[in-house]
Parts: C-alpha cells; structure tokens; sequence
C-alpha cells in the first residue's frame, strides 16, 4: 500500500439522487484499500453506513490528504476553493456529463480510484488568481477567471490596463476578463478566447465587447502583474469585479486593481491516461463537421 | 423657396462650449432662408438671440416639419426618439467627430443646410423596434438594438428564441442582442456582427457570450415577430431588457418577450453626397492596415 | 390529381450502394401515382426496371418539370445547375446525414413524395448570382459563394470594392467571399459570418483573413452591382475567382469583376413542415452545450 | 568603449531613396565609436564612402558580432534568416512606419545607436520553428508561421494533429498555422488569433476556415512537437507547406509534418525603453474607438 492518501474526504453535490449509491460505493473501494474515509456532514441523511466519520469542512480540511469531489466542475470550482487551495489533492468524479476538471466517470470508480490510490496517475498541477483593489488583498481567487466589469450589459466601463507597470493600452468596453489556462475552457472561450493546455503558466486578457478596433486577445507571463485602473467616468454608477461568477465585489471610479498568481497550487489526480485533448473533443464538438 | 421645412427646431447638447456658436450660425441660415426657427428652452441662458422663440419640447413636437440635432450619436439617438419618431425628418450636425447618423459637419453647415433647405439632399429612412412584455407593449423604442440580459455580465439567461413562432434554439448566454441595421455600427459591431446596409428591411439576432458550439449571429426578415421565453432557472435572480443601452427594465423568470417592427420610420436628412460606407472607412479604420 | 409534376427527372450520386433501392422505390411511387419517371442514363447499370426511360441531362432539362435529387448538399448544387437553374422545382432527398438543402430522408420518402405531389408543400426560392470579368459575363453562376482569391493561402490580394459604383474600401486580405442566403451556411461560415435566413434579398461579402484594423462582413441588397478591382501588384502572380468552390478562372492584376443577382430563381420543394432553424440546429450543434 | 560589437554589418532594402543618406549617417556613428563596417555589397553602387569594406552575404556571417537591418518588418525577416539564425544579433531600423520588429526611427539613429553600442539596451529573444517532412527536416525556418494548406483558398485539407503524439483532433479546414509568438503580430492576427508576448515560449496552432463546430486557436507549451498528418483524401490534388508566407513546398497526401522549435535564438537588440505593447497601440489602433 502506498503511503499517500490516507485519509480522503468526500464532498461534492447533495441534491443528485445518485450520490447515496456512488458514495456507498467509494466507501467500499477505500474501506478495501484500508484508507480512512471522511464524509461531508451535510451527506448525513443521505447515507446510511456504519464506521464512517460524517465531518465538518474544517475537519476535511485539516485531516484529509485527498478529497474526491463528486459531481461537475462548479462542485469542482468550489471544492478546489475549500480544499484544493489548502495543498489538498483533489480527484473529481463526474455525475452525468464529463467536465474539464471532473473526469472519472462513475462506471470507472473503481477501476481509477484503486489505480490512483496505488500511484497510477497523472497529477495536473492548476494556478488561481487573486486580487487586491487598491492596494488590499481580497479573500476571494479564481481558478477559471476574474472579470471586471461595468454590472450590467451593455454599459462600459473605461480604464487602463498596465502589465507590470507598462502600460498597455486605455479602453471601453463592457469588461474585462482575466483568465488562467483553467478558465480558458470556461468563460472566456464563449468570449472566443483560444483554449490553452492547462499545464502552461500564463494568463489571457480578454476585453468583453470593446469599442476598438482591435480586439484581439492578449497572453502574458502568468508571473506579471496585471493592473487595471478605471477612469472616473461620471456614466459608471458603479463596476465589479467577479471571481469564477460566483463572488461579485463592488469597484468605486478611481479603483485600481491589481491582479496575480495565488501561491497556493490545486493539485488534481487523473487516471494515467488522462488527456486534456480529449476533454476538449467531447466538450467542443471538434470532431463533428459543420458543412 | 421651397415650401417644405418652415418651421426648424434646434435640439440637442447643451455642455459643449462650441454650441452657442454654432446656434447663432444656424439661426443666421435659416433666417436668410426664410424659415422659423424654434429653439428647444434649455439652450436659453447660452445663446442670447433677437427674435428667436425658445420652445419645449412638446412644442417642438407640435410645430416643427424638421429638427436640427446637434452633438453626436447618442444626441441623435434622443432627438430620434423625441422628435423623429412622431414623424419629424431630423438632420445631424456632429460636434467634433464625425458619427454614423450625424454627418455634417459645423464647417460645412451653410453649404449643407442650404443645400438641403433646397432639396438637394438624401432622405435615410431608418425603423424602430418595440417589445412587449407578457404581451403589454412597453413605451420604450430602440433605434439601435434591444437587448435581454441577465442583468449582469458572466451571469447566463436561459431562453428558447422563436421567429414567426417557428423554434429557432434554446440557448444559455449573457444575452441576446436584437439589432435594426441602424445598430449594426452600434452595440452588435463590438460583438463580432455584420455591419448591415441602412437601407435593409432585416434584424440582426447576436447572442452575447453564448455557451453553445455554434454561435453565429443569425439574420431575419424585419417583419418577422422574434420571440424570447426566458427560462424559470433558479439561478437567474433577474433578467433585464435594455433599448439602446439608455433604458433598462427588469424582466421576471417565464417572462416572455415579443420583439418587432414599430410603425413609425425616422427620416434622417443628409447632404446629396452622403454615403454609408464613407461612415464606415472614417470609424471603422477600414483604410488601415495593420502589419 | 394535380396536374403540376408529371413529368420527374431522378437525378444526383451513383456512387452510393443505397442508391439502387431508393430509385426503385421512388419509381413506384411515382408510378402509382402516374408520373411519368425519367432517368438519368448513368444509372442504367445501376437500376434494373421496366417500362422506365433513361435519358440525358439535356432531355431531362427539356422534359421535366420537377426533378429529384438524390444526395446531400453537393449533389443539390450540381442539380441546381444542371436543372433548377432552367426553371425546373427541385427535391432533394438527402443519404445519409441531412443537408440544408436536401431535407427528404429515406424512410420519409412515400409520405413525404406524395403529399408533395398533392401540393401540400413549401416552395422556397433561392437566387444564384453570376459575374462579369472585364465586362464579360462568365457562364459559370454560383449559388453559394464567388470567391476572389490569390490562389493561394497566406499570398494577399489587394482590390477595390464598390457597391453600385459607390466606393466601399480598398482592401488587402487572402480573398473576399460574396454570398447568398443560400451560402451563409456553406463556406462563409466557416470564415464567421451570420446566418442569413434564404428567402431574404441580401448579399453578404466577407474578407478572409484581411489586413485591416476592422474585418466585419458586409450586408447589402442583392439587387446591387458588387464591384471588385483588382489592384495591379507586383506580389500576385495570379489572383482566381472561384464559383461554390467547384469552378475557377484566372483573374489578371487590373481585372474588374462584377458580381451581381442572376435572372433565374431556384425553386425547391419541401415539405409543408420544412423548417430553415431545424437544419441549423441539427447541423450547427445549436442545442449544445460547450460548458 | 564595450567590446561587443566590435565588427558591424549594414544590410536591408535597397530600392529605398533614404537608404545612401541613411547609410552614410550610420557609418559616421560607427566610425566615431570606433567599429568596423562592413557592408552588404549590393549598396556599393548606391553609396560612395571612403574606407568602407563591401562585401558579401558570407563575409557578413563570418565577421559581424552585430547587424544592423534597414527597412520593415519583411526586411528583418529575411535578415533573421540570413544572420540572425547565425547567432548574430541585429537591430532594426525602419523606414517610414514602425514595425513589430523594427522599433529605431532614422531620426533616433544616433542617440539609440550610440546608446546601444555603451550596452544600454534591451535584448529580446525571439525563437523559430522548423519542419521535417516525413522524417526528413526542410531546410526552411520560420520566424513567424508554417502554415499548412490545400494550395487553394476555399479547398480543404483533412488532417490529423497531435502534440507530442497525443490526439488533438480530426479536422478538415482550408489550412492550419502554426505560429510563434513573433508570429502572433502578422498572419496569425488576421485570422483572429491571440497576440502572445513575446517572450513566452509558446506555441499558437489556429485552424484557417476549418468546418468544426468549434474553432478556437489552441496554445501549447514551445518545446511540444506538433504532428500534422494529412489524410489521403481524393480531393486535394495537391497540399503545401508555407514558411513566413515566403518559402513554399508541396506536400503529398498522407504526408507527415513534424513541427518543433529550432535551437537558434535570434537576437533582437531594442534601446532601453522599447516596449512591445507601444508596437501593438501603434499598429494596431489600441487607442481609437469605434462608436
């Protein structure tokens, strides 16, 4: 047995009539290999199995050497941001659909799982972003992308964009995004961003429906810093800016926001013959023809 | 003299240092033309004139066969809606840069206006769309383009588009762009859409952000009715629909939104020599090459 | 009986194994419904009936006042050429995967045939255009798409557009596409342009891969003359004009092409329920989801 | 005085007016700071200095530490080739507009050269990619992009790529690029690809009218080698393999193209202050606005 992953939590989705069945069976995988199992309180009432320790987030996060998240990659995002961000490998499990970050389907558990828990695997190392605006680090990363933006469509937001300290270029547009290669298969791809293999260290800046001419996309070394000040322009009543669109945090004119690598690295497990490509395929349609 | 436009009104911008200037000049032409000249009352305290009639904008309404709008675009664009949509011609004198709705400029005003007091001119004929809501038509009108959208940006809407009743997609985006061919330069063009000829009878369908493989503006009759039945998603708090970026009304789950041609046509008036494609080479930097 | 359709050419792929069971079929119904059934001679070796004719393209031409099309897409264009250009109402009944144009399948054919031949059926008009090199009329026309090209990726052509004589831009790219309706959902797709809905009187012309700062496609009446001048550049060797990517002549530097609407309308058949959305959304992945 | 470039050559347009004055400014500074000239020998007729060394193409590479490059970003391309590829570094000096490569205006000659030859300046590194074809490598490079295609504009290729053997993906297009960074700012850029900083060791594959769904660019890390194996299709008569738009070479069917990075750097010297972004707000009209 290898020594590595011995105490694994589960968390994930609760709502999927599934999941009592799936965890049931993770349980029997990781009870045979000998590992102790650690289950989100919040399955409680779901599932019903005896020696098993129902925890806190906390306990997952001071306890747990590999969390599997079970559902798509939103629970992935958030299991990332509890779990994930702390040093803890993370191991997704798909639930109907394959995702990005999530790839184990649940006729596959136990075949990957023994296979990972027995070092047969790919470990996929992913970069989050944060924040300070005006000089104060936010609470808040982004695994996919921070976008800054006017808080409502079709209403601009003015400012200058600086890569360290060079100035790039002053714009309107509705926003602007800031993604990680993660992100590029999330938000900024419906933004017509290209997609970029996730094991590279560099960062997209995408313009949401600027009013220049060009608007071309821009990649920079993940190691830069990004600044972004907005102008006092009396048309904003007010800008945000968005983390993975779930947290959003007001801007007032005048706010300069600084944007660059997280130390911290999200470490995801795959079966060894994981391949980002292939995800893209499925995802993307890349095999089926237009005409 | 012909006896069609006697009684010009003068709109628009009141915070441009250059206005009072140009309001006397165009008050001098219309003079010696014969003509009355009505003066909207905000300019009041900035142009001191003899025998000049300083009028509301109901009267305005009332008494004028052609108004005089000076600034830019988004002036034009309010003086469509107060003036030109009740059937009064309007003419555009741009301050400053050259816009694609107002094409003369101050320069040239004597020239032009005279020219056009003497029917040497091009008559644009533009239309408006309108919307209802859960079948109430609402007041608003959009020269431009309407927009639905979640209200804020990285936050999907859900929605099944109809035409003429005839299912076109169910789609998940940041919104849905309705453009005239008169928006085609506007908000739709920093989304990637067609710049579509004035004098088309066509509407533009852009989706903003989508999330689906094909997302190809798709283009219509402009008789046709397009349809939206926005989705109960729990996820969307809010949806919004928006006409030319100025007027925002919010838009509940299940609300379903009929968009289409409004009666009434703008008459924009332009020198003999107007040309939409010369618009088009100044702003767009269609003479330029980039490498 | 109506008396419309009755004498029908069958037409399109010889190559395909299904072919042969879809032509006796086809026979029999239209024989039980007292047609008279004309055959392309190329298929002689292939179909094995009595009391049927085979006959030439050009007696079929004379002869026929509807003709069946059998194939996809590409077969149709060929028909369209061949036979629908001469007046005659094409069917299209597609092997294998749905086309835009030919939306009869297999399996359908005996509802679908006989309803049409009860007039119970959409007839939707679709309009080729044709070209002028240095004021001569080519006798290839295209319903698709005329490309002007380097012959030649990554080697520009430099030209002049004008729309009825009214300069538009003077322009270097790869190439420019200018398409029908009918085309919007065949090569200037794939280059981004919009979906344009068939029965629509526009044209659209679209740059590939242009050097310029704003490459947006352009939508105009197709009752306009498009002009293109070719520049006189010593880094083309030798620019084409294609026709639905099947046909392509030389152009010399200095060449003057004119692209306007041809006189003759395609007429093709459908059943009453034909839908234009539903080929886009089976064809473009309209119901997918990337993320 | 460094003992850097000690031995510099001159080389670059010389169908150019401003070249024999250019030229002759350039020596002089030369001269004062105590280099060697040498240079190329087709201005010998253009430029009539005493104690100046004509010579050849060979003699440059053999005895030059530093080159100085007279004209435009096309000039510098074959200059890299020439004697950048060699290990030499070169400095580009425009004339007329500025380029991506070539950032020295003549009138800045002196104070940039001289502080140039005192070691105040910036050294950028620019890499290039090679092919084999078939296991056998072309003797070509590109500083900007190989581009694979049908030979034909609006004629497809099938293709299968891989990187480093993993599947990417199936595709039939009208060609595929495969660009550096350096390359981001010229062919690539016209097809709607990123523009990548270039100091990122990354590699930009863009699919050219491809019929997917989906057709985003994908960025992959430099020192991947990209496979390209095009599939034997009745079809393409004939496909090619392009380097920097100006070598081409044709490919048969069921070729295979190895694409990697080549182990010469080039060495572009800029003055202290140069600045990518100001290239790209030059060039591409980062500041001006559409609406």
């Amino acid at each position: 047995m290898s020594n590595k992953y011995k105490n694994i939590g589960i968390v994930g989705l609760s709502n999927n009539p599934k999941i009592p069945q799936l965890i049931e069976s993770i349980v029997a995988i990781l009870t045979s290999e000998k590992r102790e199992v650690l289950i989100d309180r919040k399955f409680e009432s779901l599932v019903d199995l005896i020696n098993i320790t129902y925890v806190t987030k906390k306990e997952i996060q001071n306890k747990c050497d590999l969390v599997i998240s079970l559902g798509g990659d939103g629970t992935m995002l958030e299991s990332a941001k509890n779990y994930g961000i702390e040093g803890i490998p993370l191991l997704g499990v798909n639930l109907g659909s394959l995702g990005f970050l999530t790839d184990i389907a649940p006729e596959d558990i136990e075949k990957e799982l023994k296979a990972i828990l027995n070092s047969e695997l790919q470990i996929d190392e992913r970069f989050f972003i944060k924040a300070k605006i005006d000089n104060k680090e936010l609470d808040y990363k982004a695994l996919n992308e921070i976008v800054i933006h006017s808080g409502a469509i079709a209403q601009m937001i003015e400012f200058t964009l600086f890569v360290d300290d060079q100035f790039v270029c002053k714009q309107r547009a509705d926003g602007l995004i800031i993604s990680t290669p993660t992100g590029s298969t999330a938000y900024s791809l419906s933004g017509g961003g290209p997609i970029i293999h996730p094991e590279l260290d560099i960062i997209l800046i995408l313009p949401i429906f600027p009013q220049s001419l060009n608007s071309s996309p821009i990649i920079v070394d993940a190691n830069k810093e990004i600044k972004i000040v907005l102008s006092e322009k009396q048309k904003i009543d007010s800008a945000e800016i968005s983390f993975d669109s779930q947290e959003n945090i007001s801007l007032s004119p005048n706010s300069i926001i600084d944007i660059s690598k997280h130390s911290s690295r999200l470490l995801l497990l795959h079966p060894k013959n994981h391949d980002f490509f292939s995800g893209c395929r499925d995802k993307l349609g890349w095999g089926k023809s237009i005409i």
